[in-house]
């Protein structure tokens, strides 16, 4: 019997019902399974500004490190706009990465059958699409040292530095290419070796990183033509690793093919605890009115158990289910067609519940 | 009567044969229009380093230095893989660049609505599209100071920089404001403004210029989200402007969502000559054969009229001539589908000729 523990941060807007349907369908799953955790939850974002006067209390920081996992609704809102920069909602999420010391963001795309059709892609060339995208991010031009616009020889200019050491980039490749057995053992690294230096060491580490993995063939893309091959052929790639910038673009073209946002879960991974949240927003317009889709959380649930609970089977009940609740046509309002049956957020929760076997 | 002069390159591979219909049309629709013009043609590329050894003869470069406009077919082949680097076909085209001082390529994408059905997305998504992609060609990170992978305190590392200088940023933005005037006269510019210092400086100067432009409105809209967007909502885009790398990036994305590469024209334009070409390469598998598709170098043509020869009538009888031949069925290999009138590069020109009028 293992005996884990996970944070739960239901943040702000949609957050509480998200994530109460996430711990819902936990719970079950894991019965199901003989497993068992505990739970607290802890405040971030716009409510811990309102209750605590900062984004992410140092409380919140202290039961997230001794946690196994961390489980996030969502932050921010019109509500907290216009704090200080230094107060602003998002910075919780910026302060758990760097407090956790998480250098690797998980996003896998995955499309639906039964939602295959709400792709802004031709069915033909979506229904093929699982994709796990692995971005580094800790390092690259994010976090680079910066110039301000400043005035130099009477030219105002001002710079960014993009740079990678090598063992940033042989952890982020070892996760990839651990995360592709299993999978379809492909790893394809985006760079634009043809031009940055960065990128051409970022290649040489990473042939080196991926040649201790046999089960692993790693190729190498340009990112310009990453961004068309997404489009063109998304069901050609498997695992996906890149830098921070990089990541952060293609992540989120590729987020968009799926055809539904609210579905998309993400994980965050260090050497210590992994958070775990939805793609999507806070989305402080529907809040409180049983009109959010869980399921993004709930599939972030079951990445938690994959990789930060140890537990696979956990994981793959869960995803099951989702998968089939979705064939059997429930939908909330965001991904809802005619002739379906339109769910609210708690109803969705039970429906995957129902279906855990 | 005008006495404009042009250079003709046609390159490597199919770049003879595409050059060739380019200029027959060209010719066929000044004489329509009144407009006369002369040409040359010169080499460069692979061509270029069988007859001289150089990929890119002085020669070849004071020609285009003295030319209104350089059509140029495509550079490069396998045969030149193995020479020098500096001695590569597609230093060709950098050198051009430099030599000529083009700081910015122009790339629409539309989608004639006759191959909608070609794009990867949904029709209903393609079918408005019609956009102007503006990108810095000559500054930001491609050509920033870098360092090759070098060890310091023990760790291997390796950085680029990316950075831009106010005059940069004014000459494209003012070109990206002219461009939007006599189309929808919406300019977007894309940066990461949210993380970036460069683009810090980017949005105020942007702001800056497009204020100097009434009849132009301006947005600004971060990378990663232009990345969805061009694939969720394409339609909504008019100019888009951005730097060199997020414009490598996105352009070839945005390249993607026409369906047919073989289509695509572009212009690289400074304060000088323009130069102008097809985006997609040379194909030396199919050179010779009459098999290319020569409307990307005819559409290259027609922007060449329209911004280094002056004459918007040519280009835009050209533009409708090509609407018209793909509306009408014909058809190169590369773009065919069953019950329609497939055609060879050379039939292709004569069909786009009889439609000028
Ligand atoms: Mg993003
Ligand atoms: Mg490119």
């Amino acid at each position: 019997m293992s005996s884990k523990h996970i944070v739960v941060i239901p943040g702000d807007g949609i957050g509480a019902e998200i994530t109460a349907e996430a711990l819902r369908v936990s719970q079950s799953a894991a019965k199901k399974c003989g497993f068992s955790f505990t739970h607290e939850s802890k405040q971030a974002g716009g409510a811990a500004i309102d209750a605590y006067g900062v984004p992410l209390p140092e409380d919140t920081i202290e039961a997230c490190r001794k946690a196994d996992g961390v489980l996030l609704g969502a932050v921010g809102g019109p509500k907290w706009d216009n704090v200080a920069p230094e107060l602003r909602a998002e910075k919780a999420i910026l302060g758990l990465r760097k407090s956790l010391g998480l250098y690797a963001n998980l996003r896998p795309i995955k499309v639906f059958p039964a939602l295959a059709a709400q792709s802004p892609l031709k069915p033909e060339i979506v229904s093929e699409v699982d994709i796990l995208i692995v971005r580094e991010l800790n390092g690259g031009i994010y976090y680079g040292a910066r110039q301000e616009a400043v005035i130099v020889n009477e030219v105002e200019q001002a710079w960014d530095r993009e740079g990678y050491s090598r063992p940033e980039i042989e952890r982020i490749l070892r996760l990839a290419c651990r995360s592709a057995i299993g999978r379809k053992g492909k790893v394809t690294s985006v760079d634009k070796a043809n031009v940055l230096a960065t990128s051409r060491l970022w290649r040489k580490v990473a042939n080196e990183v991926a040649a201790d993995f046999t089960q692993v063939e790693i190729n190498h893309m340009y990112v310009d033509n990453c961004a068309m091959q997404l489009v063109l052929n998304p069901g050609s790639f498997d695992v996906l690793v890149t830098g921070n910038l990089f990541g952060d673009i293609l992540s989120d073209e590729a987020a968009v093919l799926s055809g539904s946002i609210g579905l998309l879960p993400s994980a965050s991974l260090g050497d210590g605890t992994g958070l775990y949240e939805p793609i999507h927003g806070s989305a402080p317009d529907i809040a409180g009115l049983g009109l959010a889709n869980p399921l993004g959380t709930i599939l972030s649930a079951a990445m938690m158990f994959r990789y930060s609970l140890g537990s696979e089977q956990v994981a793959a009940m869960i995803e099951a289910a989702v998968d089939q609740v979705l064939a059997d046509g429930y939908r909330t309002p965001d991904i809802y067609q005619q002739g379906l049956t339109k769910v609210s957020t708690e109803e969705m929760g039970q429906q995957v519940i129902n279906r855990l076997k």
